[in-house]
């Protein structure tokens, strides 16, 4: 049993369902098919190769993932996609790729892309801190892609439309994948490290157009390659058995819970009692320009900065985990992620309420 | 509590130990220093920076690693290493890559390696059916390295002695590193994917000498750049938290039984008790030439192949798992990895006589 007084707001690797720890756990001791625990069986056995096909089932049954899609499971998280995407697409091109950059982790993806070919900057919002998403761009219909991320973890923006262009559309979903309802056809290709919304770090997602697959004619090493995966089925060599058995049975969780739809209301709720509570409270503000809010990373401040360290300190003690800030963006980071109780974030608001009385009292008084 | 009448000789993800699976189970339900699971912590935390310090030095002690080697935590398997060992040290070099074909992967890793630049083998064994390690063989002194294949996972040979040679020496070590006492010195960089006798699947241990590291002159993608992972001690991105946390878990367990002097003794034995019922039961014979046989995966066949998924069946009936040779080279093979006991071992040769003793019982009997 967890630890029930913490509430844990962690940007990831982060919070996952009670049932999924504890079905996790059994399975480590014992996984019922096999007699044998879950950390020790061959990844070629049929028990396993059933979770395989499961867990792909419920990728595609959660975001209704077209049947031209494969879905592919890899490991090294979104940043070794920041390589793969680009060796990939880039490479022998001939053509330029056009990346968004709208956060850290965008950046990081254009500083990998940049060793395999040219990349256009369509637009950035650097300058202004990230705190935005830009929106007034052009995309060249000569491009190789466009990519962009869709959440930013750190900076707390979130895009909740995508541009429409004839160039393949490759998004970095890491941390919004799995928390709302997404029209899967608006993109080429998808990938997201595990470690949010789809299960403990260690497994990375792919969901791929095959035409764009195909369209590769170069020759790559063998894990960077990704039809290698799809020919194979995600076992061209052992993958990670118990990140995606993880990963299935945090999926279960989702889809038994109602699916995205009855996440994404969830997570509306979650993040609108906060992002209010931000608002309202004299002490703090938004750190994200207001239409760009995200729904799992609320980033905000308060108006001194003197006090964030006491605030911290003061919500630490009320069991609130995994609050700061970003270093490079600073004051508080709660991430609303899918399996964060409402409660969870009540508390948190508590946390501000009560601090705020406690900042306002009259110094007489003090 | 796992099935104590199955008898795990899987070639990997393979048989761990019950205290370390047990211990493992606890931490996916409440990692004490945290109150959270294992699989919701941040990778940032202190209490988790402290597994990645603890582990590091587990393989430092048990090996007896020297200072100026740096020991890393990756992902993708051995696999990924055939692909980063050549970009690093192959790729832009100028010079070719010397590798020893002895067995199904030290194949592998020549066909990623020709991605990146010409390779010269110096010695192979193919033709034989991989049934040996080729001994006689020349490394050429303007060499960009050797590689080699410590143990043949699926031939069931292994290499006891290693070549002497200017050129830096590179070996896969998956399936036998924390088998037996290694002179870590011969060799500049090992690598190893987790899933034998390091832990679950999901993790890749390299132990790579800074020299090594620090002669590549050419620029990388991060994630497959070595002196990433040592620069930012393996935390460069997310790791795979759970992965490094048991492999933590089993290394302490190694430790705690006397580390690998004493894990040595007890896999000869266990190899010495089936290769001599191999040797002396007139159905079976060893697979791999004697004096090359490997003391982790043991492969032998009967002399009538007919006989073989009888015998399969019989075995499995009586709790043996994962015996089945692999398709390549057919027949069986029985993985005696450090957590096998000598118990599951003396229950096989028990199958193999039983069965001998049956088959051999006068036709006019049956």
């Amino acid at each position: 049993m967890k630890n029930l007084h913490k509430h844990n707001f962690g940007a990831g690797p982060c919070i996952l369902p009670e049932e999924v720890l504890d079905n996790a756990a059994e399975a480590v001791k014992n996984w019922r098919p096999t007699g044998l625990s879950i950390l020790e069986i061959s990844h070629r056995s049929a028990a396993f190769e059933e979770v395989v096909k499961e867990t792909e089932k419920l990728v595609r049954d959660l975001l209704q993932v077209p049947h031209n899609y494969s879905i592919l499971f890899l490991q090294g998280g979104a940043s070794l996609q920041f390589c793969m995407v680009a060796f990939n697409f880039l490479h022998n091109s001939g053509k330029d790729a056009v990346y968004l950059d709208a956060g850290y982790f965008g950046q990081k993806a254009i500083k990998e892309a940049l060793f395999f070919g040219p990349v256009n900057v369509a637009a950035s919002s650097r300058g202004a801190g990230y705190t935005h998403i830009p929106k007034e761009y052009s995309i060249s219909a000569d491009a190789a892609y466009f990519h962009c991320t869709s959440n930013n973890t750190i900076e707390g923006t979130e895009m909740f439309r995508f541009p429409e262009t004839e160039v393949p559309v490759i998004c970095d979903m890491s941390s919004d994948i799995f928390s709302r309802p997404i029209d899967i056809s608006q993109f080429d290709l998808i990938y997201a490290g595990a470690q949010k919304n789809t299960g403990p770090a260690g497994m990375t997602l792919v969901i791929a157009k095959n035409d764009l697959l195909d369209s590769v004619k170069h020759p790559l090493p063998s894990m960077l390659d990704y039809r290698v995966y799809r020919d194979n089925g995600s076992m061209y060599n052992t993958p990670p058995v118990f990140a995606i058995y993880a990963a299935m049975l945090n999926l279960q969780w989702l889809k038994n819970k109602g699916g995205l739809k009855t996440i994404s209301l969830e997570n509306r709720a979650k993040a609108q009692l906060l992002y209010d509570e931000i608002d309202l409270n004299p002490l703090f503000y938004g750190a994200a320009e207001r239409y760009d809010r995200s729904l799992m990373n609320v980033t905000f401040r308060m108006h001194d900065p003197g006090r964030e360290a006491d605030f911290l300190a003061f919500a630490e003690q009320n069991g609130m985990v995994g609050i700061k800030g970003y270093r490079t963006v600073g004051g508080f980071r709660a991430s609303l992620y899918n399996a964060l109780p409402y409660e969870s974030v009540r508390e948190l608001v508590n946390c501000m309420k009560v601090y705020a009385e406690k900042y306002h009292r009259p110094a007489i008084l003090v």
